[in-house]
């Protein structure tokens, strides 16, 4: 789901009022599946995912794509991190325009699925490429289908993400974090009052204490591989010095001073495939340029200091294997690399 | 000064437009001096400082006051943190009116010195009993004078605020910390451009660099007793976590990231005259409630811990004579304690 664009975040642009911030749902619900029950069969080459490297749940599917080697099936459009009044754009491709759609907002992807949809525009999405349209934005099931729809097309070594035997657990440990942290966040930040702005931050480092004893003795949330459920609350984490802390106000602590969820972040953050799809600029442009109904001067903080992503974790002594009985990705394409400025 | 209310620091209320944040003089610059030229000598009873425990201008006058032991000569009156559209008010007293002055609002005893004064009500500010009128709002003489006119009326064992010995030495680093961190967190917060921004903030943390170092090695900032200059930079540090890390924008690094700086203000805070006035709770509510111009919401974060305030900070190990010839202040008056609501 995108930040900013949709109707739950519609709140961050303007005047706040008096309404508690609420997620929408995503309107778009079709799967791309391996036997294609939606209409829409998995297909290399045949869909574009267009993500925005701010946005923590469209950063879910830069990574699951990354993790399972999908790059060379299901090729990528990057958004400015900063939308405008029509939203989602490609301001980043020459000409402004994503040089596979051909289109400049990622707002005419939905319109040719629906026209005069009245709906928010976001991301993470999935779209046609032969004929333009939308087919999903429902971000909670589109990774769930990379990893268990997309298989066919998986590179050699892929791990698996989301493993039969495990998702029960992982489903609920997923529910906890998507509440309290993931969403919990945005709650927080996006309180018009004090009262359910105290219910979520106080939420959210709950929550945060319960994982930090979890991962206090286990390597990753759930088995002892990375699994969805670690992509997911590793979305968050990685922005929570750089934008919830300060600009969401979940400043009870930073990431950096829980030395077990630090270590975690780190850990992952140096693993292939993580790290390597984070863009730190993106991510604060984005909040701190958008949400102007919280931050009305749109300045863009120079902290924090970002370089202790890259320390060391000590998170092997804790064994586990991280991509199970398969391999870490290979390096990033080149097309796809971070630029500097968005680096530790 | 106040916040918030002065000409240089309105711009915190509304909405900031495109001028740089510039702090405006102090308009009543007379001085309550031990020969009276002003017309206003040093009496036992005659004056009352007014002051918000949320204003690090004021809290200077707040701690100088205790460390000089003129609690029996010099009354005080403290304000609500959250100014009005009629600026500082006694609404923490009976009846909302300061028992001693009979006033509602700060801006009757400039009213009473000079009618229609256009310019801004700050704290601190000195008011004559007698007559009721204001007699300084100079935050930047006041406490200097308290420390150097007011010598008949100190208590015994008073220790030398601003000795005359080190006087150049204490001017040129209370300059530089005025400049770039008294001043400079104000000038980060309320920039409304990027650029203004950035400079301030970077000009905050390269000044607290050199201070870190100037103080890794030895307990104060001149000499090796308690001065001046460490109050003024401690009103500073006091707050840097609570409002100028998130609500300035200032987060580079927290202050409890600073081993050197964070046990210095440790080690001030648990000295009797310094923790003893600080009331985090005003803080708080004063910085995030009135700057709605960068706040809309008016939320007031529930962090940070401030619970290792009264961790033990070792500077002992440099020596030092916190009250050079002189002891420390007795306790606090039981009327004059912070509430259990603003402690650490």
């Amino acid at each position: 789901m995108s930040t900013g664009s949709t109707g739950g975040e519609k709140t961050g642009n303007s005047s706040l009022g008096h309404k508690e911030f609420r997620r929408s749902g995503s309107h778009f619900a079709d799967r791309v599946t391996a036997d294609g029950r939606d209409g829409w069969p998995v297909e290399g080459g045949r869909y574009r995912l267009v993500v925005s490297r701010a946005c923590p749940w469209a950063s879910r599917a830069v990574i699951s794509r990354r993790l399972l080697g999908l790059e060379h099936a299901l090729s990528m459009a990057v958004t400015d991190p900063v939308q405008d009044d029509r939203s989602w754009r490609f301001t980043l491709d020459p000409d402004g325009r994503d040089p596979v759609l051909g289109i400049r907002y990622l707002a005419e992807a939905y319109d040719a699925r629906e026209s005069d949809y009245p709906g928010g525009v976001s991301v993470p999405a999935i779209v046609d490429i032969p004929s333009g349209r939308l087919v999903t934005n429902d971000y909670q099931r589109l990774t769930l289908d990379l990893a268990t729809e997309w298989t066919a097309l998986h590179r050699e070594g892929a791990p698996d993400l989301y493993p039969e035997a495990l998702r029960d657990e992982i489903d609920e440990v997923m529910a906890d974090v998507y509440e309290d942290v993931n969403n919990g966040v945005y709650r927080a930040g996006f309180a018009p009052r004090q009262k359910e702005y105290e219910e979520a931050c106080a939420g959210v480092f709950r929550r945060l204490e319960l994982l930090s004893e979890r991962l206090a003795g286990q390597r990753y949330l759930v088995g002892d591989t990375i699994t969805e459920a670690d992509i997911r609350l590793f979305t968050t984490l990685v922005r929570f010095d750089a934008v919830y802390h300060g600009h969401f106000k979940c400043n009870l602590r930073k990431l950096t001073e829980d030395p077990v969820l630090w270590a975690y972040a780190r850990d992952l953050f140096q693993t292939p495939g993580f790290g390597d799809t984070v863009d730190f600029d993106h991510i604060k442009r984005h909040y701190y340029q958008v949400h102007t109904g919280i931050n009305p001067t749109g300045v863009v903080p120079l902290g924090p200091d970002l370089s202790g992503w890259l320390a060391p974790h000590g998170r092997e002594d804790l064994g586990g294997r991280p991509f199970g009985d398969g391999t870490p990705p290979g390096p990033v394409r080149p097309a796809e690399a971070v630029p500097p400025a968005g680096r530790p």
